[in-house]
């Protein structure tokens, strides 16, 4: 019975091609740990890796990953359209196959306190790793951002969980956690006009209490320097509840009341079946269309939908 | 290292229930062979059946539901829009995993061969399993259908392959051989004009020597009297030129000059991911997205794209 989980972090660095690298091989030097996917966006100024494998194995790719980021991010030098407050800025483990997720949980603080410990760097958990009583949520975790925080004392509710009471000069902290899979989904738009995106994302976070295929997604509204163009990036973090066909269409809707047209998307990593065969089942009106008509899912025998 | 080949027979029953169940389960009664769908159609009165596993098991599997078709389905009582000439109609394997053509040639073979001695029903090969000289074409080897040939000798360019030369009373003639994946889509149209759906099939047959999205696309145009409405029927023999997308834009296109639309595509079993994440990247409108985004492939140890 092979366990397997994904280790998603995300780095502030997105345009050194050498950091890039050898993030990467950090993780490829570990035997057990899959490297499936390296995003690296020069605008965000952020590198997202994508790895999985049986827990142990996973758990020391994300070690090494973030000694490799601890020793050569400077944050001080840093900057990029994406909030952060970290070099490592966020390491999130996610169950995929024969692991709840409170094992999860445990392997990511495993994780964190060796980072705090042997990085020196100060850890906070979140989500399903989060302490009871304590903040679990990323975006308030990250509030402020490197900028802030560098040189306070961190205490109170922003005391870390693990690590030194104030920032890592160069590296920030660090925020491990356990969570479900995520879909992290970039609309680029037809104009320069920022707050185009930004009202986008604003309606989205004032809609996701309301609306059922909003639940959980986050919005930002962002300008990419290096394309000249706006673009809303989101996280859908319950991918079950917001179709990437529907959440497209709505961005589509309200950029046509300002006049502007979706260029393109992305996907930063990798996204579950179920969103993509979805999306292609909407577009293609194949209402019936479901994982299992993936001829290629099959072939692996553990696969059961 | 596991090898793998999937069987697709296409059984000339799509009503009874009891029938359907009796061939899905001869493959579930073989170890090492896995159901991964069934698709029966009323109006095409016909089942299709998909399954995959190491290929003695597939051999095996194939063979037994090929016995209950012929056991079971009675070819002088089934009409159904779908042309055909056999209970056992079409019976393609189809190589996946280390595994090559020639070897599952070979297989398709040795099953035909067995289906014509044990259940006495004359055989063609077809595609890479046809002899040199021989009709590998599967339109061309079914032309006339059973009630052409029924009764009558089976010489010459007709003379099957293996078995008796002239068709089964019942059970008609089995074509079996062996192909790269295909994809079977059919596209419902609102109109019960089936002269439109006809039209769409002959122009998609006419162009697809020129046009390179059309190549290898088998068309047919059929009335469906379950719903009353016009379906265009195609199989797509080579995936990689003809993407889902193209091809249901191309039929939409056809059908508005009728003032005609879709209302909806089916798929018949299963398709290559690449399909369907093509499909999803065309309408996401996200040119990068490949089967390497799909996070469930990569649970497969042995899945390399």
């Amino acid at each position: 019975m092979r366990r397997v989980i994904e280790c998603v972090p995300n780095f502030s660095e997105g345009r050194n091609r050498e950091t890039i690298d050898a993030l990467a091989q950090a993780v490829r030097g570990v035997s057990g740990a899959r490297l499936v996917n390296v995003s690296a966006d020069p605008d965000h100024h952020r590198t997202v890796l994508t790895f999985l494998g049986e827990p142990d194995a996973v758990a020391e790719a994300a070690y090494r990953c973030a000694q490799v980021a601890v020793e050569r991010i400077d944050l001080r030098h840093h900057q990029g359209v994406h909030p952060r407050i970290g070099a490592v800025d966020v390491m999130p483990f996610i169950p995929l196959r024969n692991v709840e997720m409170p094992e999860c949980a445990q392997i990511a603080r495993e994780v964190g306190y060796r980072i705090a410990r042997e990085l020196e760097v100060p850890v906070y958990f979140y989500e399903h790793a989060a302490f009871p009583g304590r903040p679990a949520d990323l975006p308030t975790i990250r509030r402020g951002g490197f900028e802030k925080w560098v040189g306070h004392p961190l205490t109170g509710n922003r005391a870390p969980d693990a690590g030194p009471a104030s920032l890592h000069p160069t590296a920030g902290a660090v925020i491990v956690g356990a969570r479900g899979p995520l879909i992290a989904f970039n609309i680029f738009l037809n104009t320069d006009r920022v707050e185009v995106a930004q009202h986008i994302a604003r309606v989205i976070r004032q809609e996701r209490e309301r609306v059922p295929h909003l639940a959980g997604v986050r919005a930002l509204g962002l300008f990419l320097p290096s394309r000249g163009v706006a673009q809303v990036s989101l996280n859908l973090t319950q991918p079950d509840q917001s179709p990437l066909w529907w959440v497209l269409e709505y961005v589509r809707t309200l950029a046509a009341e300002h006049e502007v047209q979706v260029l393109e998307t992305e996907l930063i990593g990798v996204a579950p079946a179920s969103a993509i065969v979805g999306a292609a089942a909407h577009y293609l009106q194949n209402p019936a269309l479901r994982e299992e008509h993936v001829l290629d899912l099959w072939l692996d025998p553990e696969w059961n939908p």
